[in-house]
C-alpha cells in the first residue's frame, strides 16, 4: 500500500515478478488488491493477507506503527518475522519500513539502528574495475551521530565482502580529500573512523563515481541527496534506474526500500533482489561478519546480546 | 599562487583572458611569475603584482590571514578593495579567499557572512525553459545554522534577479518535497524561510536538476556535495565544466572563486566572467535588493549598519 501508485504498481510489478519465478505476498487492502490482480486478470495466482491499517503521510510512523498493528508494513514484516516471507520489500516511506522492521524483525547482534546500504552507479570508474560503491546511509537517519558512522562503515564493508570485494576500502564522504576538510560532523567522523583498518580516508564525489572506495558513509542526509542527485543525472530514458532498490543493512531479515515513484519494472526488479537475497543467505553472512569474534574459551552467555 | 597548478594554470589563463580582452593582474611571488609569463613568452604584457607570502594547506586561513599582510590572495583582496582592479578570482581554497575578502573588501550591508552563489546546471528541465539554478551556499559555510539560509535565500534570489529572472522562487534542497521532511536543520530551515514570499518550499534532488526552482539554499556542506556530484557527472571528455567559477555572495566587490583544478580555459573563463560581474555592476545592483527599504521619513543615521 506503499508508494506514489500504490497499490497498481505494486500488483503490476508482483505480476512481473512472478512470471520470472519469484513466489510474492501481497499485503494490504485485500478487496483492492484483488480487483487490481483481476483487472491485470494473467491468470496469474497472487498470494494476498489482508491488512485494512496504513500509515498516514502526516503520521510519525514510529509513534503510528506501535498502536497500528494491522498496518499494511507492520503485516508484512510480521510475515518476514515468522518465517512465511523470506524478504520485506516496501516502496512507501524508508522510516514506516524501518520502524515496522524494528518492531517485527529485529536487528543483528551489535547493531543499534539500521541503516540504508544502496548501490551507487560508478560511472567515472576506469575501464576494468568492478561497478558500484555501497553507499550508507542512504537515508535511514538524517540526524545520525558522527560516532554512527563507525557501525555504518562495518555494514558497509560487510555488504561488499559479501558482494565479492575482498578487502573493502571505505570512505567518508567529504568536499575534500585531506584530513581536517569538512563541517565538524565530517571532521569528528573522520577521528572516530581513523582506528578502522580499512578506513582509506575522505572522499569527494567524483572519487566516489570514480569506484576510488568499495564503501561510502556518510549521514543519512546528505548521502539521500547524493544519491537522487546520481539517480537524477544518470536516468536514462527507459525509465531504468539500477538495481531498483537499497536494503536496510543491520536488519535481521531481508528489508529492501524502493523508491517511492517506482513503476512495475523496478518494483519487479526489487522484488527478483529481494530474493536473492534471502536464498543467498546474505543476511546470515552479515550477521557473521559484524559480530564481535567471541573470545577463545568465554563461555556462551558472554555473547548472547553482545 | 593558489590551486592545484599554481602558478602555471593561473599565468597560462591569464595570458589568454587578456587575449580576449580581458586585463589582468597576477598576485604572487614575482620572479617564479615573470620566469612562467617569459616561459609562455607570446610578447603579451601582464600586469604582475609581488606578494612573497602563501596561505598553507595546513593553516587555518583565517588565523594566518590577519597576520600575513603580504600573503597573495590578501594582497590580491586588498588591489580590489582600493580600486586597482575591479574583482578578485580565485582558484585557492575558499576559506582562504572569503578570508582575505573579509579583511579587505568586507560586506555588503544588511550580510553577515558571505555565501558561495555557483550556477548549477539544470540537464533535466524541460524545452524551452530557462537554464540554470543558483546554489546558495555552494562551500563557504560547511557549519551553517538553519537561520542563515534566510540570508541565502536573499543574496540568490538578488543574484537571480540580476541574471534576468522576474520573480525568483527559492527552494530549499531536502530529501522531500513535502513539509516535514529532512534532518533537524532542513525542519528549522524550512520554518526560518517560511515567512519569505519568495519560498516554494522543499526541493528534491531531482526538482533542482530540473529548474523548478530559480535558487536553491542549503548549508555549505551539502551545498558542495551536490555541485561537486553534478558537475562530476557532467563533465565532458574535453573537460569543460560551465561558467568556471562560483561567486562570493555578500562581498562588497566581486569575488570569483575557480576550482581548485581549473585548468587554463577555466581559469580565463572565470576572469572574463569576473569582469562581466564588475562591468555590469552586479554588486551594486545586489546590494541595492539586499539593503532593507529606508523608511520614508526616518533620519539617516537610522539606516547606517543596517
Amino acid at each position: 500500500m506503499g508508494g506514489d501508485h500504490a497499490p497498481a504498481n505494486a500488483v503490476a510489478g508482483a505480476l512481473r515478478a512472478e512470471a520470472a519465478g519469484v513466489r510474492v505476498t501481497l499485503v494490504g487492502d485485500e478487496a483492492l488488491l484483488r480487483r487490481h490482480l483481476r483487472g491485470a486478470g494473467d491468470g496469474v495466482e497472487v498470494e494476498v493477507v489482508h491488512a485494512p491499517q496504513v500509515v498516514g503521510m502526516g503520521e510519525d510512523p514510529a509513534i503510528a506503527l506501535r498502536s497500528k498493528r494491522a498496518a499494511s508494513i507492520r503485516v508484512a514484516a510480521a510475515l518476514v518475522a515468522e518465517g512465511r516471507a523470506g524478504a520485506l520489500v516496501s516502496a512507501g516511506s524508508t522510516g514506516a519500513t524501518l520502524a515496522a522492521s524494528l518492531l517485527e524483525i529485529g536487528r543483528l547482534p551489535g547493531v543499534r539502528r539500521p541503516a540504508v546500504g544502496a548501490l551507487l552507479p560508478t560511472p567515472l570508474r576506469r575501464e576494468g574495475q568492478p561497478g558500484g560503491t555501497v553507499l550508507v546511509d542512504a537515508g535511514a537517519s538524517p540526524d545520525a551521530q558522527p560516532d554512527a558512522l563507525v557501525a555504518y562503515a562495518a555494514m558497509g564493508a560487510a555488504y561488499a565482502a559479501v558482494r565479492g570485494v575482498a578487502s573493502p576500502r571505505v570512505g567518508l564522504l567529504n568536499v575534500g580529500a585531506e584530513p581536517g576538510k569538512g563541517s565538524a560532523f565530517a571532521k569528528e567522523a573522520f577521528a572516530a573512523l581513523g582506528a578502522l583498518p580499512e578506513f582509506a580516508g575522505n572522499v569527494e564525489p567524483a572519487g566516489v563515481l570514480a569506484g576510488e572506495v568499495d564503501v561510502v558513509v556518510t549521514d543519512g542526509f546528505t548521502g539521500n541527496v547524493l544519491l537522487k542527485t546520481v539517480e537524477a543525472l544518470l536516468q536514462v530514458p527507459d525509465g531504468a534506474r539500477g538495481p531498483g532498490a537499497a536494503m536496510l543493512l543491520g536488519c535481521a531479515q531481508p528489508v529492501l526500500v524502493a523508491h517511492g515513484d517506482a513503476d512495475p519494472e523496478e518494483l519487479a526488479a526489487a522484488l527478483e533482489t529481494a530474493a536473492q537475497v534471502a536464498a543467498a543467505g546474505v543476511i546470515a553472512e552479515l550477521g557473521r561478519r559484524l559480530a564481535p569474534p567471541a573470545r577463545a574459551g568465554a563461555p556462551d552467555q558472554e555473547v548472547v546480546g553482545g
